[in-house]
């Protein structure tokens, strides 16, 4: 096994990998920038390197100091967590030249999947549904209507040019289209100076659901079952939990059986998140992938009793990955608790903690890096902690997030708390009837934010 | 289900208890004997009555306070925790009375099985084996020697004025006993004015080991298993883990069905314990039942998944147990967190806590009260924390168990967490090599007092 190795992260996920690591009996090296001298896992690291000020782009992001890091402590492996250089191949490949070990995705699977038409193209070749559309800018009205009638009404078109939910127009039959197109190529002309448009069909009530991977160098590759991720704001992940409660036990093995293929058509080592958007009908479109971990990991933990970083750190030392496919055997949810304020525009609200309660007792976990009177640094994302609980059914899944979301107390910042106790009342969610648009309707209530 | 339980208790229980209750809906009064007004359950309860002064015997004892707390808050249940009043035949017989469910054994149960003479006969004749010994005093040296015969060398002949390990001798074969028992008989008349002497088997190279049983009101009854508690200290439980380390699948299926008999022989109702004494050969022997929930329960749920306090309260609301023994699906161990010199003759050490990082991650759980700044008060138990981790395998558990201790940092008392860094590195603890003698060879080593 591995003799070191070096967490090239912050915050709660390298608490995550040092944790692991240490109860594999591997050595680790922390790596922080001037902001992070106080970090909680510089404590319990076995070495500690400053990496440079508290500007990501000369610390976390600055990859020669990494793997000098890497070098004048003698590691052998680099876990990059997520964010900062986990899907940047070029740093995969440097550490491959290095002959230091890069825990995650090869170079050649990072290039493949982390251009999004580059991937959206290879998974049309391993035969994994993607959202249909036009191939490329539509010529005439005529194909426009030939087109639309291939991939099947409702169908959106779109502006090349435009984007963030402009120059688009949702088409329900033909009638519409005859009656928009040229009014749409006008008005791109007009806004963009491009008339462009291409076709893609319209996801109705769209779910953000993804399959968990794992794919070793022998070219196994087996699925994790699906984490539900349609609970996001501005594209922002807020909780996440599994099984989806929209999943039909056939809809689930379709999936995992298409994300499966997809691993295995690129080879793919490591553990790997397939995303897919599913829609009303059930039917499911690629996205995108994620060629590392993912922040809402622990859920898929909790239902399969894996520890996946424990697997991706044995795949990646050249271990196999486990025979067979594994389904949830209870439920979990998991809540992003962010240093933000959900009354006033989610801005970040960084500072000292002068106060905390961390929930504990059956079924809670909690993953943080933050302690009483940390100060949270203003420079990073604003996620704080993850609350994640397991009980054997939804249902109770919800009523232990509510509990241990009332023994969650953090003093001195403001945090997501509040947003997430509302979440765990609100009638939609108790009835698992939610799309990635729920939370544009969501209206923040102050009753939430109650202390102890 | 029940509209309201007053918990009867205080400390980590109480806690323990609140968690469960809210999760179901349940509304929850607690009551505090005024050094416990900063008690963190109070926090989180529904009402919070004072019972009394600090003294246990005029608040958590004292039957009329809670009785009226019970009845001016409209309580329909009472959880009364370990401790305290948990085994009261009496106290759950005023419970009966008032038209309180006392979540609980009934008065008869605890009846039968709180004397440890009538329950050992009350197991004799449910077919569960006891310690084999002599009915009552031995006359002469011939009888003592006919039954040794009769119940097999080794034995123990202990005087029945003696006690404290003091009157005792162990005899091995026929031939020490007759030089021995004259010897003997005159000793006790000397040390105790009593030469009156009973025989026991001895148990070789003994471990405790309990059975986890759930009987309903219908006669049903199941078990969940064993917890192997032999790590004490003067019968003071320090760490539990399950399965056993010790125990065969065939023994613990033949544990568990004696249990389960003994359950259904006195028509046991609630949760219950029953701890076995077993010895080298693998022989077991029934010690004493506990009528109650053990601090030590939380193994349980980690490896079977079950709530036990959800399932007690639902028992006691009447419903039938499940319709099948639960097995452990993987291994757990706790360590008991107590506030204690233990480089000083384990003293207790209460006072205020000036600094708190309580682990978290990936198979940890911890049950507590404390909180930062809490201060212990000095007139209860000493036990402040309960860490329980749970992991695929012993070793992965010992491995994650030692990681949550070093992140487990109490300031400003001293706790047994040091003790416990130290048994997870004893080679004879890692080789699951222990019985309950385990601690008296244990010498505390000062390397294992680190801070952060």
């Amino acid at each position: 096994m591995f003799k070191k190795i070096l967490i090239a992260n912050r915050g709660e996920i390298a608490m995550r990998i040092l944790r692991s690591a240490k109860e594999m009996g591997i050595e680790t090296v922390a790596v922080y920038s001037t902001a992070d001298a106080n970090s909680l896992h510089l404590r319990f690291a076995d070495e500690a390197v400053c990496i440079g000020p508290h500007s990501s782009k000369d610390s976390y992001l600055k990859q020669i100091n990494i793997l000098t890091a890497a070098e004048i402590t003698n590691s052998d492996a680099i876990h990059p967590g997520y964010g900062f250089l986990s899907e940047n191949a070029n740093f995969s490949r440097s550490c491959q030249k290095m002959g230091i070990k890069f825990i995650g995705a090869t170079p050649e699977n990072i290039e493949k999947m982390g251009d999004k038409a580059t991937a959206k193209e290879t998974m049309k070749k391993a035969g994994v549904p993607t959202v249909p559309g036009s191939d490329g800018l539509i010529p005439s009205y005529e194909e426009a209507a030939k087109i639309a009638e291939e991939i099947g009404y409702p169908v959106m078109i779109k502006a090349t040019a435009g984007g963030g939910g402009k120059g688009m127009r949702a088409i329900w039959k033909k009638e519409e289209l005859e009656k928009n197109w040229e009014a749409a190529v006008q008005e791109a002309q007009a806004a963009f100076g491009d008339g462009g448009m291409y076709m893609e069909k319209l996801i109705e009530e769209p779910r953000h659901i993804e399959i968990q991977i794992a794919g070793d160098r022998f070219g196994n590759a087996i699925h994790l079952s699906e984490r539900d991720c349609s609970i996001q704001r501005r594209h922002q992940k807020l909780a996440e939990e599994t099984p989806s409660p929209f999943l039909s036990d056939e809809l689930r093995k379709k999936m995992g059986d298409a994300a499966v293929k997809a691993a295995k058509y690129i080879g793919y080592e490591g553990l790997g998140t397939i995303e897919f958007l599913v829609d009303k009908h059930q039917n499911f479109y690629f996205m995108e992938m994620n060629t590392r971990i993912q922040v809402e990991h622990p859920i898929t933990e909790q239902v399969t009793g894996l520890d996946l970083l424990k697997l991706q750190i044995e795949i990646a030392y050249g271990k196999k990955v486990p025979s067979t496919n594994f389904y949830p055997k209870n439920h979990s949810i998991e809540c992003r608790i962010n240093a933000e304020d959900v009354y006033n525009q989610f801005l970040p609200s960084p500072g000292k903690i002068t106060n905390l309660n961390i929930p504990g007792g059956i079924g809670v976990r909690v993953d943080t890096n933050v302690y009483p009177h940390y100060s949270i640094p203003p420079f990073y994302d604003s996620m704080i902690a993850k609350l994640i609980v397991d009980a054997p059914t939804r249902k109770e899944a919800i009523d232990k997030m509510k509990r241990a979301l009332d023994e969650f107390y953090i003093e001195g910042v403001k945090t997501t708390i509040p947003l997430h106790r509302q979440l765990m009342e609100d009638p939609n969610f108790i009835e698992g009837n939610y799309t990635t648009k729920f939370m544009e309707d969501f209206v923040l209530d102050k009753k939430y934010e109650y202390d102890l």
